[in-house]
């Protein structure tokens, strides 16, 4: 209850220094007040809003949500590298699209690919070696790739709001899982340590699996070329049932694949937080919402303003986007007074 | 650490009301010294085998493991008495089978029906309603169902020993996860009261699911006659890669079809634990291995001889089989001596 306690301390105008406050980086004002407010109002134990420990789950979307997704997601720019790696073992892609277009590597590629040849792409590359493999080969990209436009690696790129309020909430009882049209084990590899998510939370897209005993007699998992399950949109609700079987109370997202999440966790009884990431920095970070062919944001955001659910407008409401910001600007989490 | 420290003592010879005895319902021998072994040396801090708490995984069968299992695999039942239940909404079930021979009635139908036969019965009763009506449904079966041999709910039947084990493990540190080739639906409605698992730690086998806006607007889950995933023998592992995300280092089973989940867990490095329960106990429970129809144990077990993983005896390692008898004898948990 210690981040609750702070909060409320923020809330009431106490010196900041009696308690760190737990958001640093919000601004002050109403998506900051909203999320602390749902929180002292589920967790108060004499108030009508209580909600049992056990029953304080909150899902969050993944791409452009916890980290960035521009200019376009990042496990496709991890797709598109594996299949350069991979080329020299795969003589057939030269004659065959949509390798040789990827192969031949102008920087139209991405926008003449369809949603075919993605699948194609991520069923070739993400499949043919083992779990185990398939970890490494994400660990050994994760610390090598350099994102273009910061040259920093993708996972500096989380929000350092949404890491302050993922630890927010688990100060407060609350378990903390992704719900991501991701794939499971492009992000497994480091939910952990970047977000404080451990694997069997960590809920997304996935491809077939098989068990076998590998001629040594060693028993493995082998990553098959077919998708198995693509959880986006509806999929989300059929995914959050399937792996945690209860309905979440908080619900995250930015994109129109998060309406159905939102809709779902809004029709449960008690109290409810449904949010989404509305991506307006062009300057710190990026600007998109209705015609973006990544993160699409435009049923949701009507259903969202319909119904009153939380829009962060990242531009006014994030004092800070990314973590190495505050190294550079000097700003740290204990040092900013009253919240 | 409470429960280990009770254990290690209960070792040692002090007197056993100093600390109770984590595994009260476990005769003196080497299961029980082989389980509080294995627990004291992956929690020992400074012990070559120590296992950071995160990696303390464990995951267990539920047929024949965590509860009973004969004459016939408990959902079955439900399942039968659903079609009875159903009937009469379902008019074309006289003429057609196996609906028809189950409404007859007699006594051999169960033995006369084949997997292909059980799987259209389960994929006719466990759909067409929401997740949510499932539910009640399962929980009223449970609240009114009686095992014919004992005459009590089937939730009664769980093994005492097995809930002291889960609380032991989970004492120490441990999460528990059942990972059963039963539906996921069926179990966690009552997993949660009964072992202490909450929903997203119940694996198991799943129909498909369907999200849809109802007509008076509400968003609901609705289940389809169609399976989707079988959690048995070499899907257990594929399940524990999907839902964990993490392989075991303690994978307790009964019967051929944890085989392949125990050589997962083994293939792992360091400090590892198999085990199965051996049904050796027609009195208390029932006596059956290698020529059962329900719950086969033959190849596991030469397995488990072969590598020297655990077989517990039921007949002689468990004091106690089922929670009600500790009611009958007036032994409990505190009350006896030694351990
Ligand atoms: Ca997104
Ligand atoms: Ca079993």
């Amino acid at each position: 209850m210690a981040g609750l306690s702070g909060a409320a301390l923020a809330i009431s105008g106490a010196p900041a220094f009696a308690r760190a406050d737990p958001l640093p980086s919000w601004n002050q004002g109403a998506a900051r007040q909203s999320i602390i407010g749902f929180v002292t109002r589920v967790t108060s134990p004499h108030g009508t809003d209580f909600v049992p420990i056990e029953q304080r789950i909150a899902t969050f979307d993944n791409d452009g949500t916890l980290w960035s997704e521009q200019p376009v997601y990042f496990q496709v720019v991890f797709a598109l590298d594996r299949v350069r790696a991979l080329a020299a073992q795969h003589p057939e892609w030269t004659d065959r699209q949509p390798f040789s277009s990827v192969l031949a590597g102008d920087g139209s590629v991405l926008a003449r690919l369809s949603e075919k040849d993605l699948l194609e792409i991520v069923e070739a590359t993400h499949s043919g070696m083992t779990v185990a493999q398939f970890e490494n080969i994400v660990l050994a990209w994760m610390a090598t790739a350099r994102h273009p436009r910061f040259n920093r690696p993708y996972t500096d790129l989380v929000f350092q709001p949404m890491l302050e309020l993922l630890a927010y909430l688990r100060g407060n009882g609350f378990r903390t899982f992704i719900v991501s049209g991701g794939g499971i084990e492009f992000m497994r590899p480091w939910a952990e340590k970047r977000y404080g998510i451990p694997p069997d939370q960590v809920v997304g897209s996935s491809g077939e699996t098989a068990f076998r005993i590998a001629a040594d007699g060693t028993p493995e998992l082998v990553k098959l070329p077919k998708v198995e399950f693509i959880d986006d949109g509806p999929g989300k609700p059929v995914a959050i049932n399937r792996f945690i079987g209860r309905r979440p109370i908080l619900a995250f997202g930015n994109s129109d694949g998060d309406q159905q999440m939102l809709e779902w966790t809004a029709a449960g009884g008690g109290a409810r937080f449904m949010a989404l990431v509305h991506h307006t920095d062009a300057r710190r970070e990026w600007a998109y919402d209705r015609t973006s062919s990544v993160g699409k944001l435009d049923k949701a955001w009507d259903e969202a303003t319909r119904r009153g659910w939380l829009v962060v407008d990242m531009k006014r409401d994030w004092g800070v986007i990314y973590p190495f910001e505050k190294q550079v600007t000097g700003r740290h989490p204990a040092g900013r007074d009253g919240g």
